[in-house]
C-alpha cells in the first residue's frame, strides 16, 4: 500500500477500504504519509465524498491513532455537548455546571478560538488563575469536586485529528463535511463520554450557512457517534444573528454568570435550559424519572451556581475575582426610529474580532477585555440615538476597522426580517 | 491574496483570474506557497479542470518563473519534437541528426526516465563518453558543429514546472490533462524552438490509455504553441506495441544507429520519417521546395548519420565505442505456432524495467545493457520454438519478476488482433 494508491482510489471517484483508510491515518501520524500528500487527498475527499462506512472508518482510526478516556469510574452517567461554533456562543460556561447540579458528569474537551467564532478556553481564561490544562487525573478530581470539567485536550487525544485539522486549515480543505464530522466526533468519541449532544449552527455567523448542509453535517455525526456507542443527538440552531447580548470573552463569562444567577438574555437562557434537558435525557437523566433534577429549578435554587463556582475554583479560578475590561469603549446609536429588522452574526463576530476578541494566528493572544455589548436584539422596537451596541477594545485604533465590519450588518425597517431562524430549527435523532 | 483564496476558487468550480494563477505560480517558486497546498490546489485542478485561458496563463507564468532561451544567432530555423513517453520509444536519436542534416536546427532538451517508459538522455548515456549537461554556449556550439543537440535542461528553465512536476508525481496529480499540457509547453516555449511537432503516444505502454484522452491532450498543447508563438502540430501515434525491436538504452541507440545507416524495423523508420518532414514543415523547410532535404534521401545518402556521429561526439560521446552489453541473456520462445496477434507495450516495458532498464527513484542508477531485443512483432507469422524476445540483464536475478510481467502480454493467434491501432492514428493542427 503506498499514498497515491489511496489518494487515486478517491480521486478517481472509487471507495476507500478499511485498510487503505486505517493504513493511511496511521502512516500520516507517523509522517510516512507527507503532508503534501495528506492534502491531495482531502481536497480529494471534500470534491468526491466518503459514504456512512469510510466516514465511521476515517473516525476510527483517527480515535486509535491516540488513547481514549474512561470515566466508568464516577458514580453518575457523562453527558457533553459540542457546538460547531457561533458568535456569542457562551453556552457551554452555564451548561456544564447546570448539568452537573442535576445529576450529569460533564466532562468537556474544549478549543480556542481561531477566526471570527470565540473559543471557550479563550473566554474561561479571562477569570483570573483559571487554567485550561489538566492531566487525566486532574480531570477525574474536577469531575469529582464539581460534577463538570471543561479544559484542552492533551496531545495524545486523536493525534492524527489534530495534524490533518491543521493541514485542512491552511489547504482550503476545511468544508469537507466527512472530515468536518470525523474531526468533531473522533475527539468526542475518544473524551469517553456515553452521551452527546451535538449543537449545529446555522447562518452567517456559522461554518454551515444553510439549513440543508447543516443537517446533513448533523446527521453524519449522529450516525459516527451512534455506530461508535454514544448516545448522540443534535439541535440545528439559529445562527444568523449572535446569541445573547455579549460578544467577547470576559464579557461572555459576565453574561454566563447572569444566567446562573437565573437572569440573562431570553435566547441564552432559553438554549442552555434545551441544551441540558437533551443532554440529561441522553445519559438516561430525564427531568425528575430517574433522579434527575429540572434544569430550570437547578437555575432558580442557585445549585447550577454553586456548580459553577465549584468548577472554576477547582481548576485554580476566583470566581469572585474581578473580570478584565477593555480600556476604550465606542457606542454606535439606533440610525432611526423602528423595529431592529436584522443583526448579521457574521459581521458583529468579524467586528468583535478585529476589536481584538479573537486571534488571526494560532500564537497570537486574545484580548480579555474586547468585544461587543447589544443594547438591542432583531424584533426589538429602537429609537433613533438609542443606544445600539458599545464596542470595546484596548486601544482606539481598533474601532475604524471594527465599524468597517458592522458596515450593512444591521437595519432598521417596520417589522423583524420575516427569514429570521427560529432559535431551534430541527432536531437530528439516529 | 492567499493560497487559500486560490484553492478555494479553483476547488468551488470556479475560473482562476489572470493575477491569481500569476501570484501562486511565483509565490509556490519562492516557497512562499507551501508544498500541501499547492498539491491541494493539483488535486482541484484535476478534478475541475480549467478554461483554455486560464492553461495558457499557467503555462506563461511558469515560463516567467525563469529564463528563457534564444536561438535567433543560428542561421537557419529551429524546430524540435516532444514525445509523452513510450516503450521503445527512441525516435528522437535517429531524429534530431536526420533533420540536422536536411537543413533544420534541432535544440532539444530531454529528460530521464521513471516507470516503465525509459528516458532519452539514459539512452544517450550509454554511449562512453557523452556528457548530457551544457551550457546555453555549449547548446550553441553542438548546434553549431552538428544542426542538433539532445541535453538536459538547467535549473533555470521553468522552476516552477520542476518543483510542480516533483509534487505532482507524489501527490496522485499527473493526470490532470491542463497540467500535463502545461508542464510539457511550458518547457518547450522557454526552450525557445521555433516549430515544434508533438508526438502524442496512445495506448497501454502510454500515459494516454485512449484516442479521446490523447486527443484533449494534443489539442491542448496545440493551443498553448500557436498562443505562444510556436508553430505547433502533433500527431497520434501507436504505443498499444512496442515501438521497433529493441527497448533499453544501449540497444536502442543500436537500433537508433541501424535506422541511421539506412536499415532498422519498418516502424521506427516510418515513424522518423515522418516526424522529421512534419518537423521541417512546420519551420517552413517542406521537402525540396525551401532549400530542405528530404528525410528518406538524407537516410540513404548517409548525411543523417554523418549529423549523428557531429553531435554525439560534440558532446564527448565515441560514436565508434563498444556499447555496454548486459551480462546475462534469457531467451522466451513462441509458445506456439500462428500469428503473433498482440504483444502488448506495458507488459514490455514493465519486464524491461524490471531488468534494470528503468530507475525506481529519481537517485537509482539505471542499467545500459538491460532490456529486451523483440524477434517477432504483432502481425508476423511465428512458429512454435522460435525465438519471440531476448531479456537482457546484469543479474539473472532479474529474469524472474519480468517473466512475471510478461505473463498475459502476449498471444498468438489466427491473425492479428484487428483492434492494433494504425502507427499513426491522428493528426491534429492549431
Amino acid at each position: 500500500m503506498d499514498a497515491i494508491d489511496v489518494i487515486v482510489t478517491k480521486r478517481d471517484g472509487r471507495e476507500l477500504s478499511a485498510e487503505q483508510i486505517d493504513w493511511v491515518i496511521d502512516a500520516y501520524t507517523r509522517g510516512v504519509v507527507a503532508d503534501e500528500q495528506m492534502s491531495a487527498l482531502a481536497m480529494a475527499i471534500l470534491l468526491n465524498g466518503m459514504n456512512r462506512r469510510e466516514i465511521a472508518e476515517w473516525t476510527q482510526a483517527m480515535i486509535r491513532s491516540g488513547s481514549r478516556m474512561d470515566w466508568s469510574s464516577l458514580p453518575g452517567p457523562t453527558t457533553d455537548k459540542h457546538s460547531t461554533g457561533g458568535v456569542g456562543d457562551k453556552i457551554t460556561l452555564p451548561l456544564a455546571p447546570l448539568v452537573a447540579a442535576c445529576g450529569g458528569y460533564v466532562p468537556q474537551l474544549s478549543g480556542r478560538g481561531l477566526g471570527h467564532t470565540g473559543g471557550t478556553l479563550d473566554k474561561l481564561e479571562s477569570i483570573p488563575g483559571w487554567q485550561a490544562s489538566l492531566s487525566n487525573d486532574g480531570m477525574l478530581d474536577v469531575l469529582g469536586k464539581a460534577g463538570a470539567v471543561v479544559c484542552a485536550a492533551n496531545d495524545g487525544l486523536a493525534p492524527a485529528d489534530k495534524k490533518l485539522y491543521a493541514l485542512r486549515d491552511v489547504t482550503g480543505t476545511v468544508e469537507a463535511i466527512p472530515l468536518i464530522a470525523s474531526s468533531i466526533m473522533s475527539k468526542k468519541i475518544a473524551e469517553g463520554t456515553g452521551a452527546l449532544v451535538l449543537d449545529v449552527k446555522v447562518g452567517s455567523g456559522a461554518f454551515m450557512k444553510n439549513v440543508e448542509q447543516a443537517r446533513e453535517l448533523a446527521t453524519t455525526m449522529v450516525e459516527l457517534g451512534t455506530d461508535a456507542g454514544v448516545n448522540t443527538v443534535a439541535l440545528l440552531t439559529a445562527m444568523d444573528r449572535p446569541l445573547g447580548r455579549a460578544v467577547g470573552n470576559a464579557l461572555e463569562v459576565t453574561e454566563s454568570v447572569e444566567v446562573l444567577a437565573g437572569g440573562g438574555p431570553a435566547d441564552v437562557v432559553e438554549l442552555t435550559v434545551r441544551l441540558a434537558r437533551e443532554m440529561l435525557q441522553a445519559a438516561g437523566l430525564s427531568g425528575g424519572t430517574s433522579g434527575g433534577k429540572d434544569p430550570e429549578r437547578a437555575l432558580a435554587d442557585g445549585s447550577a451556581m454553586d456548580a459553577w463556582r465549584r468548577m472554576i475554583t477547582a481548576q485554580g479560578g476566583d470566581p469572585d475575582a474581578l473580570l478584565p475590561r477593555a480600556a476604550e469603549t465606542m457606542e454606535i446609536t439606533v440610525p432611526s426610529s423602528g423595529v431592529l429588522s436584522r443583526l448579521d452574526a457574521y459581521g458583529v463576530g468579524l467586528a468583535a474580532w478585529r476589536l481584538g476578541a479573537g486571534r488571526e494566528r494560532k500564537e497570537d493572544p486574545v484580548s480579555f477585555g474586547a468585544g461587543i455589548v447589544l443594547h438591542a436584539k432583531p424584533g426589538d422596537l429602537v429609537r433613533e440615538g438609542q443606544p445600539l451596541m458599545t464596542l470595546h477594545a484596548d486601544e482606539t485604533s481598533r474601532f475604524e476597522r471594527a465599524l468597517a465590519a458592522l458596515e450593512g450588518a444591521y437595519s432598521v425597517g417596520e417589522t423583524a426580517d420575516p427569514d429570521l431562524l427560529p432559535l431551534v430549527i430541527d432536531r437530528v435523532t439516529a
